[in-house]
This record gives structure tokens, sequence and C-alpha cells, in this order.
């Protein structure tokens, strides 16, 4: 992760709840006193996003200080104390809300692929993200994913080569994009192809394509392809992929079972703040 | 809405998503010739987010144009056209998750919201949202709670006066709070006080709090507290309300339904985006 | 006041004024040894702006620091000291000009502000400020403002409703106008209307208006106005205000007098810095 | 003037009073109807500001034009109607408070400078501001002057050298100074000297500096020391100058007279807008 | 190339160049008549940099219209003209020094790239570069090499991994930096090792290193490692290579070489701007 | 130096070439412990660009320090230690390349200027610069340049008037240009005019030009010209000049030499890192 980013992204979250000022505690209170702030986890799940709430106290106020913090990854019970914050009370609730947005979001994401990890375990697979991602918090849901056991898939556009049925369609067939694309990109870069069928799988791995994603095929039809390519390619199952299906695709022998879901469909996780008087 | 914060979320996703550039497109077309871009509804729910792939658009691409597209509000079924843009396939092919994402997930707010007023609606009351919104889309998903037929709660911790528990320990009680707050706020503002029981209404109704919210009472509690308060308050019931338990919350007799989830846990509604050769 | 703001405010000042350096003190000073910098009242008045100052030196250097300095409200004599910062002179030197502009301008509006609330503190009625502010300052100068014993009317085009003449014409009528506005704002948000007559102030006051107000009345007009309102709506008196008239009308009863010129023709209050060597 | 700052400031000033939209244009109006807006004078005075409210229309709707426009540095008189724009009326609307802020702000200023330029016509001598400017604004106020008839001082600190009372002391002596300086500075750069009295301008005037600033002097004293240089350098007088004492201090022979009121105690010129059916 | 980015570049490029505007214009030109600018190349080279050009004339004023154009890649000879523009005199000349610094900037490095493209044609590998831009520009020196024939090397930090001296001594091998590396990094990247040594060659030939760099080894080295690795792993030639030495290094039968000084040592391509009268 | 706009270029560099963060690093090291980085020189030249590097390292990782460090302006052999940082290994790597950027093409500027100064130290005349500079970076380049015991010219165009041939063609004469030019800018305000024959330069002289270029002149003609002149104008030399050229240019007795490929076409000089345990 890189924290110039989580700079710009805490910014602008905290100009957006904040505006002007908090008129609330502005108005109430006549001293800035200290108080203690506890994050406690309100349901089972896994921590994600505690650099984000250190940046957004870091940005609130300097006198802010971190008493205790679980490290992300960590399992969460209802009740568990995420963490303990020390500061000026206004201070404290300015950040409340901005900090549970991003706790509850990022752990709901960490939540959510720990259980798809955890029911393919058994596999030997790596579980990962796509590009299906909120605007603007990419790096940050990418980063959940990986506290929850996930990899990533790639981060932009600019990453890697993913050769698509628009791709195919517009480039005439599968070999001439893979073909051109070689030509062009770094020695770096990877090429993957989304393939729909055999005849498709068929010929990105004559043109050895890096990897193959097999899109939308049932569970049988998965099966046979893993095993027409025999590990000449990396295999990626992909499409509408949740926690009733996926056991049986991970037992099709795929390497890769990519999920959108994860972060296009996130179930926050229910996280409080309590504040108390020091 | 405000186009030009618009402006810079879009400027934003584009840049985390494209980077230096799609190096897809850029390896395997020569020409970048021009194609039709269709955005097709997959499920049932309500449009919300055309705005936003419109800005997409263009940033990316003088050249693309909108042949065709439903207003947000707009009902969709699988199969519903949303919109049908033109223009040269190497851009529209650059805007098409990041239009997605947005589409997406304000769609699947505004479906969400669409399916709580619809439950509620026989009782003349509001349903809004919370400051439970994604770091840096909070316009954005304000808007689409509005294409769902919902309201708007306060937006940012500047709009308005909202003393909750935390405020009414540390200031000693909701009497000594409220009184300072209407000495200091301007006199275009409103106070609200988040209420656990009786006691902390009849204080709330005592100092004129202008609207007094019953948090995580049990529909029995709220009755009462509406036929105790009297159209003399706004009343707003809050607290981890879902489809199953807002109808018989709406037959309390409320005013506004506050429900945090319509925005910190959205199901993406299902939409595609089809290239087609022109 | 959000910190946030402020530094962005304060950095783009900086920018303004230094550029690509202080070439005078580049090319003259050798070294960089440490003084004292003074800010020195040369007027009476009400200081206002410490908090900029603040920021503008921890911008510039972080080993200046502050001996003393007296709080934002203060009252200033000719030859009050109003603050005492330490560090190399350079850096004093550079931020000296940026300084003096952000505490001479606040200073005015607070010192303005004060001459007017002492002029009508007898009727216990609240001055407040306008949207009437330099562009890019309005959070500052709406701060100095309730420096000076002010209070602050809403602060931008989002925070409340104000039905003005224009909107009347475009709409047809005050309670059109109220009507739809009440069907769509946040429960809450107020709506104020702008009236010129009787009659209008009969329309609103049956339409429910929270807050009217008088526009460019004559003090006659307006004593009758408040008593056919009775406080059924906060009454505000508005247009051409200034310290000869603002005694008469604030005997008419209004509860609140909103003045332009509080911060659209500031009087800069005179201080000047003064380099001590140490 | 360079556009692409004008475009910064202007889109500062639109997200802080429009933030997330007007709400009373949105909630009263179903319809964005074409209407006019006439920029009306309401007293004499010298106009300043039409590129910026140029942008700021440009900004808000590609679908705003401008019928009628008079030019900068025109003479202005009650009922002058200054220009003419067509547009969206929610556009229209959402840009008046700003437009007008700008407008009456820098006309203020051109107004004030051009009473002063009268004042002095005879001596033909140049009226310059000096860099007690809005912090923001410095580029747009420096431009107002220009078009009231005056010239500009030094832009910012990069810009030239000028060797006030603080660097002499801590230089030791003018004559270091100016030495110093010669030898650093790009040879396009000139060096100005701050003086406060005969000995003061000696030693400016025996080490050869560009132009010698007279400080507080009284009007015997300026004429004795514009006798003294003989046209050596040029002479500027500077010091609590206005339109009272400026004829007096121009009959002095002094070739710039420099004024801080000119920008840092605006007295805004009183323009209005009315928007019109169409 | 990402437009988007472009445009940052640009304005930033165009804020530094112009500040608050070109005096000497604005001081001379009553008129801002219409006038031609022809780019004329004065040595031999390869163009690039058209974009660029584009997007600051349409930064500058949207009057500017390109009449002829050379693409990038277009061989250049003393006299050729590359580029044809039209319009107001003062914004073509806002722009000429800003145009011409990118422009022989990109050119330089487009020509550079194409001489050692042409030295090596007969060995059928890839000229790339490397992180050795400069900060701000790499998006358009990359561009650039591309225009002059030669490849990309990975565009930043996140893009591959690439494991060097400082990563090997500081993780104890070759073998268990890949390792690791393998079990983090998205499916999609690869993994490149730079290597000193042929036990190192036989290290990450052994771990399946995707590209093995062969640091700063001489001829006969390499020579012998091509040998070794036969083509199991993408071989990259590295370390002070220019136009006298690749030659003989391409020989040796490397599939890339990378070459810092295209970025890193640019020497300008001569190329001039002349305004005419229309 | 103004160490506000050093940040934004640094910030800029840094997300360019760390974007979601360094995958080696993250990939390979379980900890992120201490180690020391040791800049090295690897060629004879001078040093500039040490405040950039603290900057670096200060923006992305407060627990980095220096231990030991050159100032600009050192003359450097190969294996003079430049500077020594210590800190977390992630955070040392992450800023490397950024580092060597910056510090090897500053220096190389600085050394390359040195020598020229150095071949013409006996004329007792200024090396200077020109505008011709890397986009985005023209303060630290020209900060380069006097690390070099070099001078600035004109900063942008804002700074000083330059009426080069365009001008002149355009205005009509240098005589119409000059005196238009007087009419308008500051009174701290210069101007040169740039000459291609004795025609002109006799022109400029008798419009009082405060600084004459001679553009592309012979030797020979150049020292007519400075016998024409005879000190009563700047003379400023300009037109590819280079090591080869430059000590017969020097000796007609101009002023000024103008260079622009001291920024416009640098040779980095030879710096590594050496990241060693601790």
């Amino acid at each position: 992760m890189n924290r110039l980013i989580l700079e710009n992204i805490v910014r602008q979250a905290l100009l957006e709840d904040l505006q002007q000022g908090d008129i609330t505690s502005e108005a109430i209170f006549d001293q800035n006193f200290p108080a203690k702030a506890v994050f406690l986890a309100k349901a089972n799940g896994v921590l994600a996003g505690s650099p984000v709430v250190d940046e957004i106290f870091r940005q609130l106020d300097k006198e802010i200080t971190c008493l205790a913090a679980l490290a992300d990854g960590a399992e969460l019970k209802p009740g568990t104390e995420i963490a303990i914050w020390q500061g000026p009370i206004k201070s404290l609730l300015a950040g409340e809300r901005t900090a549970l947005n991003f706790l509850q979001r990022l752990s709901g994401i960490a939540t959510q692929t720990a259980e798809l990890v955890k029911l393919t375990r058994e596999f030997g697979l790596k579980i990962v993200d796509t590009r299906k991602t909120t605007p603007g918090l990419r790096m940050l849901e990418k980063y959940a994913v990986r506290m929850g056991g996930g990899f990533n898939h790639r981060y932009n556009l600019a990453d890697a080569v993913l050769i698509k049925d628009n791709h195919i369609a517009a480039c005439g067939s599968i070999t001439a994009a893979v073909e051109k694309a070689r030509r062009y990109i770094p020695h770096t870069m990877t090429i993957e192809v989304e393939t729909e069928n055999q005849a498709q799988v068929l010929e990105a791995l004559a043109i050895r394509a890096d990897i193959i994603m097999l899109d939308n095929m049932s569970v049988n039809e998965m099966t046979e392809m893993v095993q027409l390519i025999r590990r000449r390619a990396i295999v990626e199952a992909s499409g509408n992929i949740d926690e009733r299906t996926i056991k049986e695709i991970a037992a099709t022998g795929v390497d890769i079972i990519s999920v959108g879901s994860l972060t296009h469909s996130v179930k926050a996780l229910d996280i409080s703040l309590e504040i108390k008087k020091v």
C-alpha cells in the first residue's frame, strides 16, 4: 500500500464529511477535553482498515494517540476491542463516522474473502478480486482482499493484457489479438485470454496465452477444460461465483477463482465506536 | 448535484483504472474504429447514475455521443436497454469498467431504496439515508437514494446539529446540549436529538428539539413515543432497519425512517455493456 | 473551522506570494539566523485570524515557534502585542506579508461586526453575515464574524432554502415555491422566504415559512410586519444596513439583522510586524 | 492575465458556494427553462471582472451565452447595463452570488484606483498597488488596478528585490544589502530600497539602487528627497496615502505612488443581477 | 497514453512558464491578431511529442487550430515542417517555449532510441527503457521510446517484480526472494532477477525466474549465459550500454537490451518555431 | 527555493514511481528492518539536489534519518560519499530510484555549469540559464545552475520583458515595442531586446533597452557590438554556445552568456545507491 495515495483518499473523505466543521461539537463543547474512543466489533469477521484509521486521526489532530490496536487480518467476534484511541473529544468525534465508514467496508470485504478462502482451502487455489471496485478506493479494497487471505488480480488497465469477448470480436480472432499484444507489450507483462468454449480454449492454448479464463462455464465444462490445458497455462474461473457454488468450482482443478462480488456487493461489518471519559 | 464535484470524482476514477493507458486496446487495435456500446440491465431494479456515465465519456473522448438513454429513476427489467453510446472503440472500452462500477452501485442503491419506499408507501412517511456512505461518493449515493424515491438526511457534520449519546454524556444532559447549540448555530439550522428511552424523549421535547430520533427502540416503545410527542417534533426511527422490519416500524406513526444499509451494504445491480460494430 | 480547509487556503496563499522563493532574503542573508517577529496592533479593534498565522508558520518552517499569542476575540488597542513568534529570519520574512494580509482582513471583519453588535446589544437580536464573502475565504470570514460576536447565516447554496424574488417570480407564488421545497428537502433543513411587502409576508406566514426576511423595507414597515408575524416565524431584516441605521432597525423587534458589508466591504485593521534580533 | 489560474480561482469559488448543489433551485424548479440575467450597476464606478463572469458561466453550463457585455474599464452609472447572459435558469442562479462577489470587489478596486488616478493626472506619475492583496486573488486584484488606470508593483517575493527596514537592520547597512543582492540576482531584475530619512536616501543613491522608496515621509521631506535624487533613481512614495493626501504627495515630484488600501480595504461597488423570463 | 495524465502534465508546465501572464505580449500587442506558427526541424531525427503540442494549444486557446502536422515517429531532416498551427498571436507565443521544450526533449529520446534500434536491427531483439526517467514525465518519455521503435520495461514499482542485488542480500538468496514473491503477487505478474555471475544465473534459472537480467557482464560472459539459459527465461542485458558497445552486446543473443541513457541523458533535438503573419 | 513547490514536485514523482506500492519489497520482506543507504559518486562533478532527497525521504517515512550529507555545490570524485541515510529498508528502497533520478539530473546540470564557469572565470562575466528547462522542474534546474556557479535568466514569461524577432516583426520596430512595454510594465521590471545585427543594436540602444541580447552573432560581430554599446546596456550573448566556443565568446567583452543546453541537454552524473545492513 502506498501511504501517499492513502493520504489523498483520507483527506478527501474528511473534507466530504466535515466541510466547514462539525457544528454539533463546536456548539456544545466549551472545552476540547481528552477522551477515549474504543472501536468494538459487533459481529464475527476479519479486520481490515487499521492504517486508514491511523491516517484519519493523524490528519485530524496531532494530539490523538493510539493506545492499543489489533493488526489487520485479526479475527473479530462480537465484543472484540479493535482499537483504543485517546485525544481531544472534538477531534475524535470529527473522525468517528469516516473511520467507521472505512473500517466497516474494508472489514466487510476481508470477512467475505476469508469465508471463500476457508471454503476452498483444501484445493490449494487462489481466490482473487476483480476491477469491480468502488471508484476511488481500489487500493484499499484490494488490500482488504489480501487481509482476508485472497489475492489480487490486475490492478488497472495498464497492468496486464486481458483479451475479452469484445476484443476478440473486434480483432478477428484470439490468435490475432494475442500475436499483436505480444509484439507490443513490455517483456515483463503477461497475456490473459477470456474463453467461453472449448474452441476458444484450444486457440488460446495454441497461441500460448499465459492465463486462460473460463468465463461463465458450467462445472463440467470447467473440469474438461482444466484437463485439456494440463498446466500449460494458468486457469482462472470467473462469472457469478458465490459461497454456494465456489466449492464445486474449486473442485474442477482451476488455479484461480475471481469473484467480483468481493468488492462490488460488500456487506459492511458491524463495528461501533464508544467514546469514554478519561 | 454539483457537476464540478462530479467532474472530480470521475476524473479520479478514470485515473485509477486507466493509469498510463489501456495496454490491451493500445496493443491490439491498429485503428480506433467507431463502435456502439449498449448498457443492458440484467435484473429488475431502478436506474441511477446516468450523469456519471455522461461525464465519463465526456472526459474520455469528445467524439463519443449518446444515441439513446433512459432517465435516472426508470424501472429496469432484465434486457432493458439503458443507454446506447457511439464512438471510437478504444475510448468506449477505456470507460467500460468505470461506467459499470458507478452504474451498478448507484442503481443498486436506488433499487434497494425503492423497495423500502414501496413497502411503506401507505404510511406517508419518508425513507432517508445516513452519513454511512462510501468515502468520496456521498453526493452520488445520496442522489441515488433520491432516484429511488427516498430522501436525504443531513449531508455532513456542518449541515445540522445532531446530538447523540456521546454528546449527551459529555455535555451532562440533553437540555444543556440543546441550549448551547441553540445559542451558537445559524438561525437557518435545526437541532435533532437522539433518544433511547422515554425520559430522554420527554427532555428533548421540553427543550423543543426540532427532531427527535428514536434509536434502536422496540416497535411498542416507538408507538408510545410517537403518541407522547404528538407532532410537536419530527420523529425519526433509526437502527438496524431492513425490509423485514420496516413495515411494522412504519406503522408506529414515525415521520422518518433512516436506513444506514441503503448505502453501507449495497448489492450492485447487474448491468452489462455490449460492444457492437457499426 | 476545519483545519484541512485552512491548510489548503494557506498553502495557496503562500504559493501565490512566494513562488520560486523570496529573492531578497535569498540574496542578502548568508545565514538563516534566529529572530523574533512581533505582531503589533496599530488601531482599536477585535482580533481574528490567529489560527491562520499558526498555519502559515507551520507550513513554512518546523523551527518557528510561538512564544506568546492573544486569543481571537481579544480587544486590541494601538500598541497591543498580538503575538510573538521566533524562528529563522528567512522563514519569518517569507510569511510576513501573507500573515498580515489575513490578520488585517479578518480582524477588520471582527472589528466591524463587534461595532454593530455593540450598537444593538440592548435588543437581544443577532447580527449575521451573508454569502457576500471573498471567494475562497468564506470559512475564515464567517469565522471572523463569530469572533466579533456575530452569527452566521447559511454557509452555501446547499445549506438551507432561501426563496428570493427571482424564485417567486419563476415559480408563480411563494406558496408554490415553499410547498415544492418542503416536499423535496431533508427534514433537517429550514425554509426562508424573502418578502418585500405585507402581502408577501402574509403569504409566507400562511404557508409556514420558518424564516421571513424583510428585504429593504422602511423602519415603519418592518415594525408592522414584526407585529403581524407575532413570533410565528423568525424575522430577518436585510438590505443596506450600516452603523448609522442599524439601531432603529433593531428597535423594530426583528430577530436577525443580516449585513452584507461585514464581508463585502472590509476595512483592514492596521497591524504591523516587527522583526527583532534574538 | 493567465486563464489557467483564473480557471482554478473560479472553480474553487463555485465549489465553495455550491457544494453538493443549490437546494433551492433543485427543489422548486421542475424545468430548467431559459432566462436572462442582467447585471446592473447601481452606483458610479469603473467596471472590472468581466472575464471572471465569463469563466463562471462557462464552468457552470455550456448552454449559457453572453448576449451583450461592456468591456472592463468602462465607466458605470446607476442603471448601466453591464452584461446580459442567457441560459437555463438553474445555472444562472447557481452562478449569481459568485459572479456578483467577484464583480463588486474587482469593480470596487478599479473604481478606487480610477479616483486616485484622476486626482493625480496632471502630475504624470503612476499609481501602483502593493502585495497587500486578498490571499488567493492577487492576479485578479492587480488586474483590476490596471483596469482603473493604475499600474502594478512587483507581483510576489520572487519578482524583484525590495530591501526594507528589517533587511537593512539584519544586514548591517543598505550598502551591504544592495551589494549582496546585486551579486546574486538575475541580470533582468531590479533592486528597490525602502528609506526613512535623508541619510538612507543618500546611501541608496550611492550604491545605485534602481528604485528608492520614501516611506512615511512628510510632504516636505519628500520634496527635498526628490530634488536630492535628481532622476538618478525612480522615486516611490509609500505609506498611508489616501484621497485626501495624494494630491500634495503627487506635487512633490515622485514618480510612483503606491497605495495599499487599493486592495486591502476595498469598498464593493454596488451591482445587482436581475433575472428575466425569455 | 492516457490523455487525462497528459492534461495534468501540460497544465503544470504552462502554469510554470506563464504564471500571472506573458508580460511581453500583454504589453506590446494591442490586438490579438491571427498568425501562423510553424515548427521546423533543424537536425536529423525522429519526431515525438505531437499530442503534447495539441494539448498545449487546446488548453491555451480554443481558437487555435492545426493546419498540418506530421505524425509521431516521422523521420525529420533539417527544414522538415513538423506542424503548422494558426491562431491569435498572443496565445501562440504563450505556448511557444513549453511546446518546444516538450517536442525537443521527446524527439531527442525518439531519435536516440531509433539509432540504437537501427544498430541492432539484424539481431531481432528489443531495445527497452528503464525507470531512469525525468520525474513527472515518465508516461511521455516511455511513449517517446516507443515512437523511436523501442519497447518499454516496467512502468513503476507496482508493475512487476524485479529482484536486485540489494533484495538478494537482504533476503538471503535469490531462491528465497523468488519463492516469497511467487506466493504473494498477482497471477498476472512476472518475476525478473538481476544477476552478476554464473552462480546467480543458475539459481535464477532453477527457481524459474521469468526474466534474467545480466547486469554489467562482459560480452563473453553474456554469450555464455545466453547459452546456459537456452531460452528457459527471457534474457535482458543491462548496464552502461551505448551506441559504441550495443552491437556486440546484441550479438551475444540476449532478448532484451535495456538502456538507461535513453531517458536520463537526453540530447534535445533542435527544433524551432517561426511565427508568420496571415 | 520554495519548499512548498518542492513538496509538490516530489509528491508527484513518488506517486508516479510507486503507484499502489513497491510490489517487490512488499512481497519479499516480512520485516521492515533498518538499513543504511549510501549515495556514492561514480564520476567527477558538482553536487546538486540534496534538498530533494531530504524531501523524498521525509514524505516516505518519518523514521528515516540523515546520518551525514555533503552540501550542494560540493565537488565530487568517483567514490565520494554524498550522503548516508538510515531507516526501514522498504522505505529506503521505495525512494531509491526517485532520489537518484533527481540527484543525477541536477548534479549533471551543476557539473556542466561549473565547467563553463571555469572556462570563463578570467573574464568576469556571468553564465546564465534559459527557459529551456524540463517542464515541471524549472525551479530545481535553475537552482542546480546556481549550485554550479551560474546565474539565472528570467524565471518565466511574467518576470521580465524580452522582445524577440517575432515580437519586433509583429510590432513594426524595436522602438515601437520597447515604448509600448515601458508604458505598461511595473517600474520594477526591465526590458531586454534580442538583436541580430548592428542596426538593431543601435535601435535598442537609442530606445534605452536595459539589456541587449546578441543572438547568433559571430565572434567578430559581438566584439564590435560590445564596443558600440559601451556599457550603456547589459550585453548578453546567446545562441548555440558550448564548451568549445564559450571562451572566445567570453573574450568579446559581453556581460552575460546564456546557454540553453545547460538544461535542455543534460548528461546525468553517475551516482549510485548502496544499501547496507545495520
